[in-house]
């Protein structure tokens, strides 16, 4: 299929890499050119507008960092919305606020063209081993025509339903989760630890049982291996995620308690300066407050 | 092995159940006589008192209910400390406040007794099925003892170190991370429920994936089915628990903020009648603070 | 002194009339121009557009609802930035975000003009009986030409220093201290309820000696009394002024985690439908939340 | 009036002084008789045993520090329950336990005795300089026979009603309050010292206006000056209280999530070696968890 595809940072790097393996003809833009050799190398063409990307085939797929990129590539003369034609396709594939996601999608609407959101669960190395989800949501046909692509990108679709909004806050609801998990791990972690338990066992008993899963392995590990600088997701961007949950939560009105204890943990870590490691540093700023290290 | 086993309820009774179908010898006690028939029906015998099974071969499980069981059945002059031979064992299987066991350590190595903490991870259901685990701490050479008597009950046995507290410090962190869990699980349903998400297209996305274990999967499909009435476990104990894993933070400056969540939410469900039913009816708290139910 | 005032809502009309009253020369602008005439009449001139407001004399007071009405007022060619003269002070007095404010201040600064920061502490009401307060910050001689326009609206003007964000933050910080206090108020209220204390009681006790201030005085009354329909600040904009504090907390680094409790609480009594009812529907949420009501 | 006071610490002390200079009759008890000396000068006697102390009039108070040292009083059988005479009133002046008062109350009933509430509201210096407060709580005619020694000792009575739970809990939520303003007032520090105010620009802020009363003077004073160490109330005892009201919630079914702030802030400002400075280190912790000091 031919495809247009914005924003190719590491996860917009890896998605495309999949989509030319399987065969599928993209052209790229990026705001900044030279992220691109690589996938030219496999054959990827450069558009030197969103325009141009745009009307490849009226089908984009986007990648982008946060809302202020999203809003960037969508708005003003040059944007998607003006330059998408008529039954074009817009796929949203970050992580963004719910508000936007449901604005966009009006916006589209309005300009005869269709938004889908589809956010990747996982990392850019989960998805270049082909082991990432993405969750699909937005018009039925729309859906149908993009399936082969994200079966290229992913491992599992999950379709949620017609509303782009959906897949937006099952994408943030998922990622609140995690944030929780790891909490909860390292409020675990720094009270088993004073009552004189070794990290490796209760490493064990987590990681045994009722919570085997990559979540809790994963983060227990790292966790009691103190293992702060192994970045997979730094702290400060587990905020601007957390912040994501709860302005989707404060414009559903819905209160979430844990995510305010998670929230706080993380401005506390990035206050001491702990903003660019690992988001685990939770269980690190935990463990401060319990009077440890 | 001969063995003296006090507190016959239906986790006490589930694990005599399986000690009596790997060949041991058991001596029961229980305040309330008639929960015992079943079990000397399968060859048990009964003791007439405290002391009585104390002194059968100066091996005693305890599987008690509280903590005001487990004072009950040490003190006094008819108590465990003041029964059991010198060398005598005192497997305390429940879960018990973490002060509270190192007291009692102390008080047995003062008679010369041994106290093992050995809790079980499980409920009854999964005892009667082989399934459960037990943690186990203290004197090295009593925990060999009692080895055949551990897996004869427990599919997994994890033995934590010399310090009965470890065990007990570890159950609570065990169960502290199930109540985190549920109120995570509660909070991201309420969310995307008010985002307009189906409750299955969520249980999906939480039993696929990172969350793929049994303490999700079981959870998430109560909260999905509202289920709150099939109690495995009810808020009221839950509430208990809750207050031991904060109780042994309070006791070793350990603060523990996503258990106030869970407490302070366990505390409305119960104020508003739902002390009874299975502790996931968080989750339904949670529904009814956002304006759900 | 001549002054260009512009947001003539509720707080700006009760301002403006004061200015009046104490022989101001003042020009109106307001959006919806129906809103003035009762100004019109003390003597107060309109201004056809924000341009003729900032040149009568080069001193332009806002009192802005919210954040977007303030860039909307400051910002594209008719707005502040583009039509006050070199030399020219806008005087923010609504309640913003300390990063517009503190964006607002370059952005006036790079068009050789001065922005300072004088938010209100008070209602329409406090502030017609000439009781409200007043922290302004910014450009000492600035504040010094506006000395005598805060005099004639305020009882106390308290001088923050030279960054207009201090005085935004102080403002945000007072206006947290009081939801804190409501939602303490409202804590003890179900407790000593709960536990059979007459309301009366309780008020008295908190009204005399350690908490003898307007801040208890009045919220302590309004809970005792259960007159949610009283609206002084409904819970909808207290839940504005609460994201701005946190926000503000964000941006510098601090977490909250008194105001997370207020938001939550806001948010569950908003999710209910209390939205338009006095901020103090937060103690009848508490309420519900403890199985009352 | 022939009174017996038992529990001479600092409080009960300065307690007993105004009883005497009042020209009451008081007959001591303590367990540690050295610390009478001051209180013999002034005409007190001494008792040998509570017993004496219970049986010189039939009215005793005690000022404990604890609720274990209320039991060790109250129990046993030389204990005020064995050795009141019937008809003998027994004033529980201490802070202590909702549940424990109501055991009491009721032990004290089946007796033949009565049990009154009194809490008092201040601290040594405050009882000294006759500022004080005390609430009170039980059977009418016996508060009636002990208004003289109440007004003897405090500047305000409030009475409360019969049931003298009553006025433990009021002791409780107003201690709770304190607390809460506390932790407000320093989370309020925090941001607005990282948003570059100076404190006592802020002090001066909270001192007029809403908040002008003597928690807020207090408390800001001390935060501002960071005189953590001029001890009123230690942080350790301030974590008992907290305990007590969390308890009352607990056994009421009220949820008091600004406690479970405080009582984690606390627990931190403990764990890191501030347990005996005044419980004020709460400001100093979350300065810490800001990044700050």
């Amino acid at each position: 299929m031919k495809v247009g595809f914005i924003g190719l940072g590491r996860m917009g790097q890896a998605m495309a890499a999949r989509l030319l393996a399987a065969g599928h003809d993209l052209t790229l833009y990026n705001r900044t050119p030279g992220k691109l050799q690589g996938l030219l190398q496999l054959g990827a063409h450069t558009a030197g507008s969103i325009a141009a990307a745009a009307r490849f085939d009226g089908l984009v797929l986007t990648m982008l960092a946060d809302d202020s990129a999203l809003k960037a590539v969508t708005q003003g003369e040059g944007g998607l919305l003006a330059t998408l034609p008529v039954g074009g396709i817009h796929v949203a594939m970050g992580t963004h606020d719910l508000e936007l996601v449901r604005a966009l999608a009006a916006a589209h609407a309005d300009a005869g063209q269709i938004l889908l959101s589809a956010p990747v669960l996982g990392r850019p190395d989960t998805v270049a081993a082909g082991n990432c989800g993405i969750l699909a949501a937005g018009d039925a046909a729309a859906l149908g025509r993009c399936k082969p692509l994200f079966e290229a990108i992913a491992a599992r679709v999950l379709t949620v339903g017609s509303d782009p909004g959906s897949a937006a806050a099952m994408k943030l609801a998922n990622n609140f989760l995690l944030a929780c998990a790891i909490e909860a791990i390292g409020e675990a972690y720094s009270l088993v630890q004073k009552c004189g338990v070794e990290r490796p066992a209760f490493h064990e008993l987590i990681t045994k049982g009722l919570f085997a899963c990559p979540a809790y392995n994963i983060y227990s590990k790292i966790i009691a291996d103190e293992a702060w600088d192994t970045v997979g997701f730094t702290a400060t961007l587990a905020l601007k995620d957390l912040g994501l949950a709860m302005a989707a939560g404060k414009a559903s009105g819905v209160p979430l308690p844990s995510a305010t204890i998670c929230r706080d943990r993380l401005l506390s870590a990035i206050a001491r300066g702990d903003g660019e490691r690992d988001w685990s540093v939770m269980a690190l700023e935990q463990a401060r407050a319990s009077g440890l290290g």
